[in-house]
């Protein structure tokens, strides 16, 4: 293999950029914008140049690098909530795609939908290009010392709270659409009293979700839900799942603000309850994430794709990197109801069908 | 609060390390010392230079820190498969440790058991202070050029194969231990056809269990397993366990070498084949993933402890930063069988309680 032969020969620590440029037929300076991201070389010379400087072992400094070009190549993501499975999904799709332009991820922990200021401090210590936070948020006031520093951010399914709200770049699913989609998918059922267990009272995604819901409840004819806080968190969540489901009209109609919610909720119905799921209750889910597909749960949801969310906050990203004033963007990207067995369907409406 | 107060306070470019040196009574070495991670400093002294950096918005420029000091204070993380729900809990608690030493994760996505190599090349380039592989591998020249280079590398839930087994530090669970456990629990409770389910035929991890396994089952006087392959991977395993399920002489237990395929496995066999877990089939998993302990599956596993892999990881690493040619050591951390409702009990034996 040629890695290892590569590997086995002798070691070349002084192989320059002019080595690599002499034998890849290129210019110093090509080889310089091939290893350096976002900056201007042809697919062809970037591709000679990477295999010519694997081929001799050239390695540059990129931290070296960084002190000259102000670029780390390094984006900082901080994510609040790796539990909830549509999170470590976007990093994989986030890594992949950001490694494809050149950047590596820094990584951060952050609380969930709390204040990620204190470790976006440590972030800004290593010099990121750009900043993505997932499942948190962040201080208007640290949002702008950021614009200051012209360090991008852009949050990822999270919009930011407040008047900072169209000050900061945000990409996160058709909240309010959903929420309203699923409200209406209830009462075209035939349910009578529905209910919601709300994620953090902080989160914009579970504030959008309920208000959507009510709209399409409101619409169906059908009264507010009864509420209850899940929290994102499986311990809350039982305790918001159990206190709607012991009471006397008990909800025949249960939508939780996330998928991994609603599965702890459904479990709760079934086997803390002996309820039957959906004869005895409906089931309905935010995100499509993986588990929501497993048979046992086969749980109807309104699907975020992760794919198109990604691709929105590279393409966010790289417009803002080098151009850190563009004006702030807020996408949303469309989802669409995925129907399956944990909720009575309208008359004449069919299930989707996933490919076991 | 006090960091708002300080945000909107005028900005402060030109704190520098001597002014926090003042305003703490300490001297600038202090200072310096309490932001290189790994530096020796009364954890006292840190807090206290901590907070007054923090109140004056002193940040010292760790990138061209990492230049004079060859410490870059990054640890870089290749993952092979984020899918399977252990790893993102312990990504979450490697961050959490490692930060608590003062160190970021610079992560990577590697192809799942195959060769790192490639990725690893690229970290190599960010001048990490370590490098910790998870769920992949890497050449044993590749190995070797680490240590020359003076990088330590840390395998996680994964040994070196071949020769380097013994020359590349690694931590794992007791997979030989924990399968054998699981054959003998299989001939106690009166199985008569045992079957394994494999995931990737490189992992170190699948080979062991599936060894382990083979051990207990002839103690307990049983033939070896029927195997089919799920590779770790969810249409693999979905197709491996209709494979055994479909034979006239049908398993009445199935040992899956993870949870992630255990769980495949249970709906494949519940809602495919009908079959009752476990009047029918028992189903037995590894690692005690979050989804084990949910009630719809109830799966009984072979916990491997996260939090002490991690531990035991971040002591390999901070143990070998600075001292890389310390002699390579492999951890095995123990685990234990957790028996919920998945698998047929031998007589006068009882499940495990969920803090459900």
């Amino acid at each position: 293999m040629a890695v290892s032969e590569r590997i086995s020969a002798p070691r070349r620590r002084g192989v320059t950029a002019m080595d690599v440029a002499t034998a890849a037929g290129v210019s110093q300076s090509a080889v310089s914008r091939s290893f350096t991201p976002g900056a201007s070389v042809a697919p062809v010379t970037r591709a000679r140049v990477l295999e010519v400087a694997q081929e001799l072992g050239y390695r540059p400094n990129l931290i070296a690098r960084s002190l000259i070009t102000r670029r780390s190549g390094m984006i900082g993501v901080a994510i609040g909530n790796l539990r909830n499975q549509i999170y470590p999904v976007m990093l994989e799709k986030l890594a992949e795609g950001l490694s494809a332009q050149g950047y590596r991820i820094l990584l951060f922990t952050a609380p969930l939908d709390g204040d990620a200021d204190p470790e976006l401090a440590q972030i800004m210590r290593y010099q990121p290009d750009a900043v993505v936070l997932a499942a948190t948020s962040m201080s208007s006031a640290l949002a702008l010392e950021c614009r200051a520093a012209s360090v991008p951010v852009v949050l990822f399914n999270r919009m930011a709270r407040g008047a900072a709200g169209s000050e900061i770049s945000s990409v996160t699913g058709a909240n309010h659409d959903g929420g309203r989609a699923i409200g209406r998918l209830i009462g075209a059922a035939g349910h009578q009293r529905p209910a919601f267990i709300a994620g953090h009272a902080l989160a914009s995604t579970s504030i959008d979700r309920e208000a959507g819901y009510r709209a399409g409840l409101q619409e169906a004819g059908l009264p507010p839900p009864l509420v209850t806080h899940g929290n994102f968190h499986e311990r809350d969540t039982r305790e918001a799942a159990a206190a709607l489901l012991q009471r006397q009209d008990q909800p025949d109609a249960v939508f939780a603000a996330s998928d991994q919610m609603a599965i702890v909720a459904m479990d709760v119905a079934r086997h803390r309850f002996g309820l039957r799921v959906p004869e005895d209750v409906s089931i309905i889910g935010f995100d499509d994430a993986p588990a929501a597909s497993w048979p046992s749960y086969d749980l109807t949801s309104y699907a975020q794709p992760a794919a198109a969310m990604v691709a929105a906050t590279i393409e966010l990203l790289l417009e803002r990197i080098g151009e850190p004033h563009v004006a702030p963007r807020q996408i949303v990207v469309p989802g669409r109801l995925v129907l399956r067995g944990s909720a009575r369907l309208p008359p004449g409406i069919v299930r989707d069908a996933d490919n076991q």
